[in-house]
């Protein structure tokens, strides 16, 4: 059960309305690594959690505060809208230069949903929920954490390059500040959960002897060049401490060509006109 | 440019049809966490690649063998789909319990497709290019290749578990071991870059002072009970060095009440009884 | 700025697992009128409110509200999910008959979230930030709730019918409640914006002059037979009290053929043979 | 079966050439809330009536009247493309004030329509299936066909606004009016259901001592501050009349913490240090 | 404009209903190469179109038939649901194997349609406007319209081989029979448009001189093995009449091997260690 | 298995960049005809392939090729955004009038992939597998194949007359010479299996005997005015040599009017006042 607080977490006023900033700042609002994602991902990592107190609540914690974004970055695009030229009437929008900037916005903050923040990123496309990364694995799901909590970083400070309005600047650096946190807390849980499992491959609890352990640790060089031979993966014993890597440098085809057996009539493929001995056999 | 050798990398070959397994099997080749992404992922973070040569190889050698992946699942789900009943004529099908039992496969599998694999999961939707993560920024870049491949291995041995057909488990044991390989060559990768940053935090460019650094290590307990103040993210140092993990058990709002102006009336948006003076000036 | 607080609004507990029925339960957590779909309405409503506050607290307690719901939904899904056969090797995944059964779940069900629920509908499709309706006018937006809760209401009865589990049952006679109530609510609010803007028509605000008040109210017949001739909408006064309903058994075309001007060579689309005059000009 | 008149409805001849106007049109053309929206739910509604003949011949009308406005605005948008500047060689596209106002066309209608209206709203994300409510409970139907009216009548206000082509507003104004009467004719509709059904709640069918009644019309104030508590919807009876509104100023969690069983093992979740005794046994 | 006449194109009636079957019915109503793509293809290219008047009328034609045809499969698909076990307490539903099959329904034509017809396919995926070829250029679009009738009719088939329900085969063979018409219809009016352009290629009316003519009819060997050497398609004279199909054994690479600048720092991808000279300067 | 070869199949150098023209570029890389479609398309069909071995290797070698054009594309796309103002500090953005041209430009360009190409089309939807055709019937798909050659090509050629660097043009003549060779390719292979086959209707294995053969050769006015009668498609023998054309001015139905019987109670779909006798018993 949730329950609002209708203070900010931080304020969320920028010095000028910037219609154009605001389509922009929808990425991390409703992008592939936006506040949305992070705050659902979370919640349902959290609600579907089969594993240790601890982990659940650490999730749902964080969601929560996720949601807490979700809040300031609506509030702060709304803000970003007032006083757009809506009106083609308007002294604004009638000088042809402010008109081709209006060109930048997304027309949709006016016609849709009438100067207010949309789920969507900054190209338009709507949130998806195929965005949410939540396996009931905890080191496969703090690993997308991670991943998503730096990509988000990324782009609120490719944002923060993008503007000189203060306030916006201002509401970024928190959000950069809580990134840095976020990006921190999930290293530490993965740390965590790496030492109890004794292992770095997810899933850890699946025996090694039924892989086939031969490839477990080759790098297949399948391009002209020898470049990537100069890596830490190409070289020396592996990450997980269980074998040594090995540069491969014409990796073999370890299977035959493939044959397909021609389909049954009823399906109406287009049917060889000889069949061919199949060479598997 | 690419080249196509027609031996397999390894063998796909089932010991017995079977569509619904075939459906089940769509998700590692085109779901979210599937070959299909890895193989773009890592595709357009190599072709986009403005850094060291052998980073760029490295994914670009990576991409190439997923190619190849996607080749041994498209051909075992399209054997998988060899001798379905595709005919209501046919005896198999009058069996009412062949016929319950076909109800868990895709129908696409036969009107669309005509026995041959989809770029879909195995919930039927299409594979989206949304799936893909390149950022330009390695770091973010390889976290989220580490991601995807602990999803992918996880995926792989829960569908090596639904399975009892020895061609099939054959295929995935190869698979599992390279997705081994991959985890530990990301982790590597990974390790190289947070070393030569001197950082752990993405991206490491920007400069600590402009972010809000007095939240910056601060882990909020936004739910009642404090089962999240046990993990490592709540104590100790930070895990990139350069602070300590505060719990803070009441986390504050930093920010006022948010007040939106009304609209403008050619927005037509439903205006206030009241015009209430904003709380923030 | 939102708290959570970890006990259920209400209890979410099956009697027994049953996959095949937490993937048909999916429709009302991840559907286009399911929870998600709610929660997320109301609250880039309320965040984007311009209007007077009272509406703005009414959706965020609304809003608030129905993340509880998703959090019941997400619970109930997961405890359904319990003790399904996800290895071939059990007792009851080698019975004939469970395992065509089990064609009727979600393989993701296994496969990806790992006995969790997914932010899916009930065939597959993931949530999308399309379906969430807010525009800034309440009345339109009020009448998206109350559709919204009408078709919520609605599935989740199906649901009800569907199942013959106590612990289900009982939930779902929760939710069913508080879809009354939220029907109820959004009828109040919409009768009260109706009454303050003494119109039913969306936006209010538009003059009536201006738009093309001779078809303002007129029933068009486009089909052959007058049934539809025998209904409110075509006889006494409209709804808004501004006209009469005019029931007009053949509606005239008022405008011409239309003629589009063959496009510039560099589109290169196909010329027409003869450059028609233009039937308008 | 359907039979095509050549002529339009109502003219849609604009002034001029605009193509950044036509971006703007898409909206209501193949947007969430667009005449392709409706023209398929009300097609889809009728279709699939199993009620009286006299609603079905009410939808589908007007779903043939809505196909009449798919027309006119696909002719619309792709008037508004005539002698768009195609080439960089021409005279326009070399003026950098017009090269930079082209920025806000959307580039497909060159690359991928010729200089025609696309099926996509206007941020360019293309129609879709999802939008359509069709449930069989005509009253949830009605209602949700209000809504779309609503919406669609106030982008089309929006769109009014930010034209000053005499041609464009011509066409607006008619089609601003058609959903004056769509609105009216489905407050029309609603009405006669609901009087029919003598209740105002979806489904009316279901038994309401099935439903938890102790909570159907209980206000939930899940937030801090009681400003949701003016309204009508906390006071006075129900709006169905069957209950009494009931302000609940800190709502209650009827239900216990949850708690999830660990996953079997070869889910490969993560399993946690000490299975905790359930709470709720 | 349209006009809706109340008989069926022909008649779509079932012998009994199958609720399985319909939902693979759904493939051709809304799936990528159904009834409601041709329909929406159709009218768009015909709305669209700037070229001569019976190219448009054979478009608008055609796109008013496929509004009967998905009237028709609308109709099918609804009887097809008649008396699908919707209560979990009826006598049918309590059968192990009746529900067993019931796993291979939709549960959407339960829980969401109420027992109608969607605009999805047979897998569940929404019909989305992308699946719309409409180019203005009518070589195009022919083929597209070629095309999908193609892969309409193959469905069709496939779908008749899955039924033995003479009410579903007697409409498919009416379908598959305009899908013949149709084939034959846009073949012809392809050779209409190649005679009149005198060139098979789209679009005819760029230069050849601007193309890179030395590469225009080689047949690149991009594997290992020749059997593509075999075919029409790399021997003797060009289809187009205006060069010679040249097999090249072993394509060259006509470029150099591609290198990016490191981005400014402001963007905050990976810089690289050492900034190497760009080999093609 | 595949392999790969540093350099470009063509070079794809721009004179100099131009992040709005990058946009634009998008649609023949990861639009719905652009050379991701075509790689996987044609992927998908190889591998798939269950016909003789000459198509399966033309299919692998023209995939593989298509790989290749994805490598320039990205490429291309990556050096149009070089230099772009990434930072609202740089002389450049300050200028309104660069301001308002970046206006064209997709954000995602800097915020999401750090000046990289993204898999999207120019408005910024993403790649969607629900593109590939590949059905297992060779007509079809070649059929699919020369359709998305054309729209390719035509888009190609477009996107050639909205530039005038000279670079971006030299690429594009190769792109669309390559996309001639591919039109006749696969005019050629649809011309050698039309032949095989002796026919042109797919599929052609299915019995036309059990088609409903009186109507597979009408084609049917279905509005107003006759200009249609004047193709080929309505007058002489059919294509497929086996029927004549037969226009028919007003085409009948053959069908009743559709009648749906009520739906069950559970379903909770409206109930008619009155059962009407079905007209068709």
């Amino acid at each position: 059960m949730f329950f609002h607080i209708k203070e900010l977490q931080y304020d969320a006023a920028p010095e000028r309305p910037d219609p154009v900033y605001a389509k922009k700042l929808q990425e991390i609002l409703g992008g592939h690594y936006g506040e949305m994602t992070v705050a659902m991902q979370y919640l349902f990592q959290g609600l579907n959690s089969r594993a240790d107190k601890k982990y659940r609540d650490l999730l749902l914690d964080t969601a929560t505060e996720e949601l807490a974004h979700v809040e300031m970055l609506v509030t702060m695009i709304a803000r970003l809208l007032d006083d757009a030229p809506v009106d083609v009437q308007e002294e604004a929008a009638k000088d042809p230069l402010v008109e081709a900037a209006l060109g930048g916005r997304n027309p949709q903050h006016v016609i849709v949903s009438g100067l207010g923040a949309l789920p969507a990123d900054s190209a338009g496309n709507f949130w998806s929920g195929s965005y949410v990364g939540a396996s009931g694995n905890l080191l496969a799901d703090f690993r997308d954490n991670l991943t998503k909590e730096s990509h988000g970083r990324l782009q609120a400070v490719r944002l923060y390059e993008l503007s000189d309005d203060s306030g916006v600047k201002d509401m970024l650096s928190f959000l950069i500040a809580r990134d840095t946190m976020h990006q921190n807390q999930w290293i530490a849980a993965i740390s965590e959960i790496e030492q109890r499992e004794c292992d770095l491959v997810v899933p850890a609890t699946f025996p090694r002897s039924l892989e086939k352990q031969e490839v477990s640790y080759d790098f297949y060089n399948f391009s002209r060049g020898e470049e990537s031979k100069k890596g830490r993966w190409a070289n020396g014993p592996s990450m997980d401490g269980k074998g040594l890597f090995n540069y491969v440098a014409s990796p073999p085809a370890y299977g035959p060509k493939p044959f397909l057996f021609p389909a049954p009539l009823p399906v109406h493929d287009t049917i060889p006109m000889v069949h061919p001995k199949p060479s598997k056999i």
